[in-house]
């Protein structure tokens, strides 16, 4: 990683003409109140910047954006500062200016007959779950950064979680944005519209570009009826082929019920159990395969409980499943999503570990996790694969743990080869290196051998096109 | 309308180059093969062009591409040229090839466990939706055009239809594509994946862009389980408030239910029932407005039947409903579809019209409709407003009848006028002036008032870094 250089300072005519624009909340300077923002959440970067800009409104936003642009000093946008993937920090050059949406959080409107509110970038995502439930609906995007992430960040990285299976990734939640252009300009597009198609779709263009294009600054978001029957069970299965073979049960009897489907391994849901308080094992004996499945409903009547047990009955029969439990109660439904919820926390307290966030085709689940477990032991002996997460949409962390009582560092020193050889198996499956957690900093160098040629030409004219001084976020998502 | 000059030759060294690489099938320049291309399917504009080039392979495709691209002959792309707004045909210069998609038909894939299809882009639509059948599945898409329109056609586009409500428009049924860039450049996009974010999604601004960019050769598509149980129900309804209220007690008891919800003029069914043999008014008496209602579920046992009974009954009580017809058979059910369906050729029957493909948030549809209508019926005294569509996603076809008796030309020539009256309430109500057709040749010069400012700038921008001659489809979409 290269040094960290000391914070170049603002020229002179520009911090004045920030804080005349932006007021004494509006730009921070001091070393204090900019440290949070300058490492990423993993702890994988230590960057440098002279500012953070926190504009109170889009106009400000833009009145910044038109100082810096003349400037020419880069911006760096930043919501909750979650990226997995250093998406969402200042580089070591100390030139980059922090510019954060956090004072952009305002609930614009929300209309439950529309089914859709209109949001600013800085909302938590949490809080947005919540304006929907206020008005008896469901904003379904749910991920593990929930009460940090906002709007403006899942938006940028196109965020995914537990219930793309259902309801897609937040790409799919999104109507409209207001965006704010890199030299300044606003583009209106907060239209809350079905059906729009005139010219070209700009705000699928800013979902996923990881704020290198320019700044998404409000967004209008689908709403759903809110569930009104839940049953979550955990079920120990045979084996990796098993537990799609009872994805494809479920999703056969009732494809709408099915809000998330999660494959655990076995060493997954001992280390949740050794590490996490309160985590038990649920069922009667352990396994090395498991599923968790959510199913939700708004239909009044349902019967999502007998229609988990049946299935359930039936893929005992089949011999797929091998034990289940199904929550009788709230706290029972939390406890059994506890068990994978904590498996991030629980693999960090283990040890040093290296995550894999990867996609294949849904029916290529199985293959992937059984070849990337069985040439991950081989590559490094004693370490442990756990593969986890959302089967239902192919997209598993297919994580590995360092070997019990192994230096975390020599591990780690490992990263590059653990994550190419999970990578060479997933390509040869038809499958993504990067499924939800977007390119950042961290996966640049790997854009080339898998989006090169004509592809990653385009992105670099439209990148060109639209952010021709480059002062976009630079040195993410493209190589 | 300009003078259609006849067609200018190609060069000879363009000719014989084109004629090595795509053989006697592929290049089309007798007078009498190329003329169906060359008018729109509404008749609106009248082309001419030397050639159709019918590529039968992407490959085919590219090296044609490349060969046009340095002779700096302009392109149109053509699927099954059923654009309601000219975006498929060559203009009045004689200088456009058109490149016909219709060999690149060919099935690649087709997986009900992913439930996806890998298909090439000149695959008629009804072709698509009868492979999903052929392994048990759903492709959803459904339009009047289906047996003709194409797979590259409904996604340049991003048609919508019936079941947007339910599924989304085309955007939302596709996950990857295989794309040729104006220079002959393929970009193989086609991945099944549920989750990839790995830069910029070059397909999403492919998709709508009506073949400005590049060509779509080829589209992962999305299918669903099938319906097991289907119902319709025509209703007369008190007013058009009424219409809503019906569709939101729908979609409370079982929003994943509604697969279209489509509203329909006391005007347009009486001219239904008048010029079509065998619609006849499936409820006891005339009224001024009437929903269309289509339910249907995947579930074996969904209970489709006593939940639209218990809807109407609730509906019936409220007095927005005031009769209702459920169909009793699949004959019944297509006879009660046939009354909207037939709306378009009804119209065309009794003379005259103008259509307004516009959409408004699902909250407004009723104050759209009542304005629109009353605006209109004062703007041309004796005219009949006749709208109908797709009320559950907010796009209502808000098309005027000529008055009766009427000069056709007189009325036709107050087009413009019928358009701005509809477009200034649709603005005032945050709605789109083009909500399913797209923008083609008709539309460019609404994109201005509509879309200009920042938001055409970066289409331009987008337009001259990934088409820097302008020989896509030139004279589409951008003004």
């Amino acid at each position: 990683m290269p040094d960290t250089h000391a914070p170049a300072p603002l020229p002179a005519a520009l911090l004045s003409a920030l804080q005349a624009v932006l007021g004494p909340k509006g730009l921070l300077t001091d070393p204090g109140d900019i440290a949070p923002a300058l490492a990423d959440w993993r702890g994988l970067y230590q960057g440098a910047s002279p500012a953070i800009i926190r504009p109170g409104s889009t106009q400000e936003l833009a009145a910044a954006v038109r100082l810096c642009a003349r400037h020419e000093v880069a911006m760096v946008p930043q919501g909750g500062n979650t990226s997995m993937v250093g998406g969402a920090t200042p580089d070591e050059s100390g030139r980059q200016v922090v510019v954060s949406l956090a004072r952009l959080n305002r609930i614009r409107a929300i209309d439950p007959v529309d089914m859709t509110m209109t949001v600013e970038a800085g909302l938590v995502l949490k809080a947005a779950q919540d304006a929907a439930t206020g008005v008896d609906c469901l904003f379904p995007l749910s991920l593990g950064a929930e009460g940090t992430a906002t709007i403006g960040g899942v938006l940028s990285t196109n965020a995914g979680g537990n219930t793309t299976v259902r309801y897609g990734n937040a790409r799919e939640l999104m109507l409209g944005l207001e965006m704010v252009l890199p030299d300044g300009q606003v583009i209106d597009g907060l239209r809350a519209l079905r059906k729009d198609n005139t010219g070209y779709a700009l705000r699928h263009l800013f979902v996923g570009a990881e704020g290198t294009l320019g700044f998404i600054t409000a967004a209008v978001l689908r709403m759903f009826p809110r569930a009104r029957e839940n049953e979550v069970a955990f079920c120990a299965v045979r084996d990796e082929e098993a537990a799609l073979a009872l994805f494809r049960r479920f999703r056969d009897r009732d494809e709408g019920a099915v809000r998330a489907f999660e494959y655990l391994s076995g060493i997954g849901v001992d280390l949740a159990v050794k590490h996490i308080e309160g985590v038990t094992l649920p069922v009667s004996e352990r396994a090395d395969h498991y599923v968790l499945v959510d199913l939700a409903s708004s239909r009044p009547e349902a019967g999502l409980r007998p229609l988990a047990e049946a299935v359930l009955e039936e893929a005992l029969e089949a011999g797929e499943v091998l034990d289940a439990a199904i929550g009788e109660s709230e706290g029972q439904r939390a406890a059994l999503w506890r068990i994978r919820e904590e498996h991030p926390e629980a693999q960090k307290r283990e040890g040093a570990s290296v995550k894999n966030d990867v996609s294949v085709p849904v029916s290529r689940v199985p293959e992937m996790i059984r070849r990337c477990s069985a040439a991950l032991a081989a590559l490094i002996p004693g370490s442990r694969p756990v593969p986890f997460g959302h089967m239902g949409d192919g997209n598993i962390h297919m994580n590995l743990e360092q070997p019990e009582g192994g230096d975390p560092a020599a591990f780690l020193a490992r990263s590059h080869d653990i994550m190419d050889c999970v990578n060479e198996i997933v390509r040869e499956l038809g499958g993504s290196f990067s499924a939800e957690h977007g390119i950042g900093r961290l996966k640049t160098d790997m854009m080339e051998s898998w989006r090169g040629g004509a592809e990653l030409e385009a992105m670099r004219r439209i990148k060109a096109a639209l952010d021709p001084a480059g002062l976009m976020n630079p040195g993410k998502v493209l190589p």
